[in-house]
């Protein structure tokens, strides 16, 4: 099974945070905050979005920085997706 | 009876959520979140909607995820559906 | 004496609730909350409404259901009814 | 002296409340929401409003219904006028 | 020193409010609701306002009823006065 | 340093309160209201704001009224300016 | 690791406050407010954004003013950084 995006909508997934302290320790995420960098795992077609033409720039297989406050996270299968707009994708991490 | 959709709206049928947890009890949907998937039942012709052209990109009977907050519950012969704007629906499941 | 509306707008009248409850019982509307069919009572004639073209879809005497927080409540000659917008129209019942 | 609205504007004047119960007991209009009835006292000449063409379906003499949060309200030599768009006019009563 | 109102700007001068009750009594303004008349003082140029063209319909010396919640309050050498939008004056007063 | 400000954008520098009461007493600036006249420093290029062509209006050295809630205090070696965009500066003093 | 912004988005880096009191102190970071003052990292390839041309104007290495809400702030590899739209740039410093 897998999520196909309509429109102008990307599926991402969210990267494991596991950042190390300056003193070496290594926090486990559930004591952090939420990473904001993501996968993207599928891309819309694009296309004619609310009478504008939306052309795709992110492709499948980037990391990626999204805004905090966007998305609807979307369970399939025990994995935990997000999917967002293009429009909330800031930037590529290359 | 059944619900012919205007424009760009679609009926959808919510999915039964029969979760199994990792130790195998099957949870009961009345003890879980409502899932977001849910069943195309009948597609809008599209057409000019607030003066932008819309066309229909889902089908009868496809899976779809919808976003969470969107959508009015409507019953129609004890049945429950959910009518949302095409823009509301995130993905197909295939 | 009759309402006739502008632009997009249907005069609805709201369809009586009478429901059976699985134990037979029949539950009077006041104990119910206020179902979302309606009866198209009158339709206006369209055309440009917000400078954009507007063309009706409903007609006389279909059963429609309308968003739960549309419309504006209005009693003429002791009926009531609701002036809703078509884009407040979510689906014809046939 | 006498008011003469500008662009799409429509000045109306509440039509008095004189409404008789059931039991055939006449209500002062103290006791009673005010009505959404008012009769057409001037209409302004339309034309391009916020960039879009508008072209006043109203007349002076109708009976129309007014939405009900709408206009604002103007006291001109001790009569109480409401100011409305033409968009807020939901229906003529005829 | 005059107000020069950019765009589709108009300053206004308040009318005073000196209004004889039933009883005859002439109330002070400070007992009373500011009045929405105003006197028109400068009217901007019009042209391209937000992209969309403005042509202005108002002009200096014209007694005007404007929109309760409008406008920004401007204390120029001693005197108030308020600058509005066109759009915010809803009826000329002939 | 300067500051060279993009697009519709303005940066103005607040005028000094220094206002004789009637009675003649001149109040400190510290025991009134900040005044909304302010003095045009500099003025950015126009051109393409938000998909609409803007031509600036106002002049280096003018003196302008803007809008009360409008604006972003910056402070620059010190001194403090008011960057604030074309449309909610309201009028100049002449 | 670098951050690339999509369309209108540009990466920044907020410069270190480093300010001296009018008696001579130097005040630590921590105890003023965050300046908005921020050098241009890296900056989007513009183009159609919500279906309206733009055309970058800042270049990496300018000291930019932006507006004191925009902004996501990101974090990689132990920098913070702030993406904003090009739109809450306010302006340039020279």
């Amino acid at each position: 099974m897998k999520l196909v995006p309509l429109t102008d909508r990307v599926v991402l997934k969210q990267c494991e945070a596991e950042e190390t302290t300056k003193s070496g320790i290594i926090l486990a995420s559930a004591a952090q905050e939420k990473p904001q960098e993501a996968l993207v795992i599928a891309v819309g077609p694009g296309g004619v979005v609310d009478g504008k033409e939306v052309t795709m720039q992110v492709k499948e297989g980037q990391k990626v920085i999204y805004s905090k406050y966007a998305g609807t996270e979307v369970k399939l299968e025990g994995e935990e997706y997000i999917i967002v707009r293009q429009n909330d994708i800031l930037a590529v991490v290359e």
